[in-house]
């Protein structure tokens, strides 16, 4: 704590060369960039309309000790730090603050261990989502969050972020496979919390509290992740609807049955015809929402058998079963390709990520194309629809001013929205920069005070990731 | 917070008349209990080895306006308060501490929801476990966390220490149950926390700090309580092994092979004789370890074969799977029987509570069995062993000051055993007053002190639950 008491500032230099100095000073030569042509590549998640700064410098320390050289270094300097994964995010929640360190943590990226007895894995914060999944898959277990982003985003941000994915609806989000953490605290301090058991209920949960926070409490440099026996192949239903309310309705039924899909997900008119559009998949136009709904249990095709039943019933005008492992995939791309057939409808898009009650479903579909009709805006919604997890894409073009401002009025609308219908206004991508103002409404006053008040317990000085989530 | 600034001390019946005058004010007449040998009854649960003090007052309020008035007042006249369930916890945890107002919450019983679609409930917390878990039953659902206590433990309890049970091993503990809460703060605001959304991360996972904070942050006066469908009834095995170290080595196997076993219990010699004496069960006097597995699977016949010869290669010299229902029921009175089989041995126990990996389950088992013998000491061993989490019981007489010091010595050896071995020294009994100083060799300062800046954020002076924890 001896940085605290006697910052090293007044460098003939300027303090700017006096932070690089002392960052270089605990760090590979390498591991410190600061060409503003390299830096600015690093300013920036995959976020709309957030701001972001020029950081003075960007740090990629390889160790635990280089980490705490950087926080105490910038504790010392007084200079906020903006820890960063992949930057796949889409909520600014990694952006750069103007002068901050950039502290990257992709060249952290080594699996430690692997137990399949203890079903857990041990890794650092750079690890790729993907990489991680395909090692543990080759000792035949699995690791569930499954993010769009898994092929390059990090469990770092992973964590940072709580993020979920397809797999939710069945296997939950980040925040259930976190037993423990090893974190860099804001002046340097080493913090271990919880656990590598199965159980454990010493004291507060601070490794629950630290998945989602977005790095603003502490740099995660490991975790302890829990995993799962390797589920059978999953057997994928396609299912279309003359209506989105209909489909809601049969998600609705599935869920009331007591099925245990391991996806369920809803894509709106506007976004199958995107798709068909750009894929040429055949798609009937007069198809107002599709369904697509996979098991992994031991009888898939069973399973899949009562909850084709359930759509019929619900009004689907055509339900497709997959025979196999490779019919499964190709339905499953009609998903997969959606974000980027809606990406081709305008120069710009922002993601919503609205989560509601899933009875709360079709209210929160019919209430999102009413918004996008009254700004006359294209919105293509695909859902997490077992989970209630909705992502309107709000389609723009941002050298159109007014359609530029309609897109953030729309966008707002959306949570305002989910709010109303007992939702939230985030259920997996985080709040950054994006979101600041609802967070608030939704946590209201006195929810918001004791996170600052936390917020304070860990980072006093306030210079972990400033001005995100409050 | 006016309450903050005018103390109303003084009265002329002395501080504790003013401090009953003014919970009266806000409370029916039968919730304020003064008379002592009815207030001596709320005074402690089921821990040995703890002290307690004689409340104050004992109030019972039905809503959260009374429990609100009861922590106004209550900070008004700085007076500690005890939240408390139905006293079945193990550690101290809802002991009163001399001269405070015991809060408990056992009149706030109502399930105010059973949603089949969002499956979700929300409850009262002084709704019984048994009582909820029957309700949800009703609709085809499942609440799973079933601590032994469940007749008559309180959800409101469960979430005090974030408990366990049988079900952990497949199904989890009750954190990973709750959604959301109202708390009632200790100055009296109320906190809304997390959502009755399948997923949400707006914010800190305040809800998670709650759970297991054994009432030392906040009264919880309602919750949001995840339901999973009903899985089909559990098939259950019994495998009988000449040796712990052999039991254990079947516990791996079964995990490493990726079954997910409903239930995998293990009993140790001394369990499986003392429940043999008691309801005479047939069991060979041989047996050095029980194994009881169960899988609630589709085809869980299937799944007892594969793991019955995971048993046989493991050294089991007799591996016995129930036909049926009845027949499972029958295998798991054993373990049922095993506390009160225990308890014939001595006027007294102790029940530890320590979670190790599993791959160290073994080294555990034969270091409590030194641990015993060097203290001339019965202790029986049940354990969570899908879990790793064992329930060492120590035996002693009371009355017999030596044994009782040999108790404590071998009960806290026990928790350093568990601490070398990497496990925690609370699966999920909780910390409470009896492994206070064991929780801050868990955590280590940074831990501690950090988990004592969270408890001071929302109980600044220090009000709820005092000298529990920390």
């Amino acid at each position: 704590m001896d940085d605290l008491q006697t910052p090293r500032r007044g460098s003939h230099d300027g303090p700017r060369a006096g932070l690089l100095a002392d960052l270089r000073a605990g760090l590979p030569a390498d591991a410190v960039l600061t060409d503003p042509d390299v830096t600015a590549s690093y300013s920036r998640d995959m976020a709309s309309f957030c701001a972001a700064g020029i950081p003075a410098a960007v740090v990629l320390p390889r160790t635990v000790e280089q980490v705490r050289h950087v926080m105490r270094t910038a504790t010392a300097h007084r200079v906020p730090v903006v820890p960063q994964g992949a930057r796949t995010g889409l909520s600014g929640g990694a952006n750069a603050s103007e002068g901050c360190v950039v502290l990257s943590l992709v060249k952290m990226d080594r699996i430690l261990e692997i137990d399949p007895v203890d079903r857990v894995a041990v890794v650092e914060p750079g690890v790729i989502n993907a990489v991680l999944s395909r090692a543990v898959a080759e000792k035949g277990l699995y690791y569930p969050p499954d993010p769009s982003s898994w092929e390059s985003c990090t469990i770092g941000g992973n964590i940072g972020t709580a993020s979920g994915g397809l797999c939710c609806v069945k296997y939950g989000v980040t925040a259930e496979y976190v037993l423990g953490l090893e974190v860099v605290l804001a002046d340097g301090r080493l913090l271990n919390t919880g656990r590598r058991t199965a159980k454990g209920v010493a004291g507060y949960d601070l490794t629950r509290l630290f998945v989602g926070s977005e790095g603003s409490l502490g740099v995660v440099v490991k975790a302890v992740l829990a995993l799962r026996p390797q589920p059978p192949g999953q057997l994928v239903l396609a299912a279309e609807f003359p209506s989105a309310d209909a489909a809601c309705a049969a998600v609705c039924a599935i869920m009331e049955r007591g099925h245990t899909p391991s996806l369920l997900e809803l894509m709106d008119r506007t976004t199958v015809r995107a798709v068909n559009r750009m894929a040429r998949m055949g798609l009937p136009e007069t198809t107002e929402a599709l369904l697509l709904c996979a098991f992994d249990t031991p009888d898939p095709a069973a399973d899949l058998a009562a909850v084709g039943a359930l759509c019929t019933a619900a009004g689907a005008t055509e339900v497709v079963p997959a025979a196999d492992a490779a019919e499964s995939e190709l339905l499953l791309q009609a998903r997969r390709l959606s974000l980027t057939a809606l990406e081709t409808l305008k120069p710009a898009t922002m993601i919503d990520d609205v989560c509601v009650p899933r009875t709360r479903l079709a209210e929160m579909l019919s209430g999102t194309t009413a918004i996008a009709g009254k700004h006359g805006l294209t919105v293509g919604v695909c859902a997490h629809a077992g989970d209630g997890n909705t992502h309107p894409v709000v389609c723009f073009d941002p050298a159109d001013e007014d359609e530029s401002r309609r897109a953030r009025e729309s966008f707002d609308e959306i949570m305002a929205l989910g709010l109303s219908l007992g939702g939230t206004i985030t259920g997996e991508h985080g709040v950054g920069v994006l979101k600041k103002e609802w967070l608030a409404r939704e946590l209201g006053p006195v929810g918001l005070e004791l996170q600052r008040e936390i917020k304070r317990v860990f980072d006093p000085l306030g210079l972990l990731n400033p001005g995100k989530l409050f």
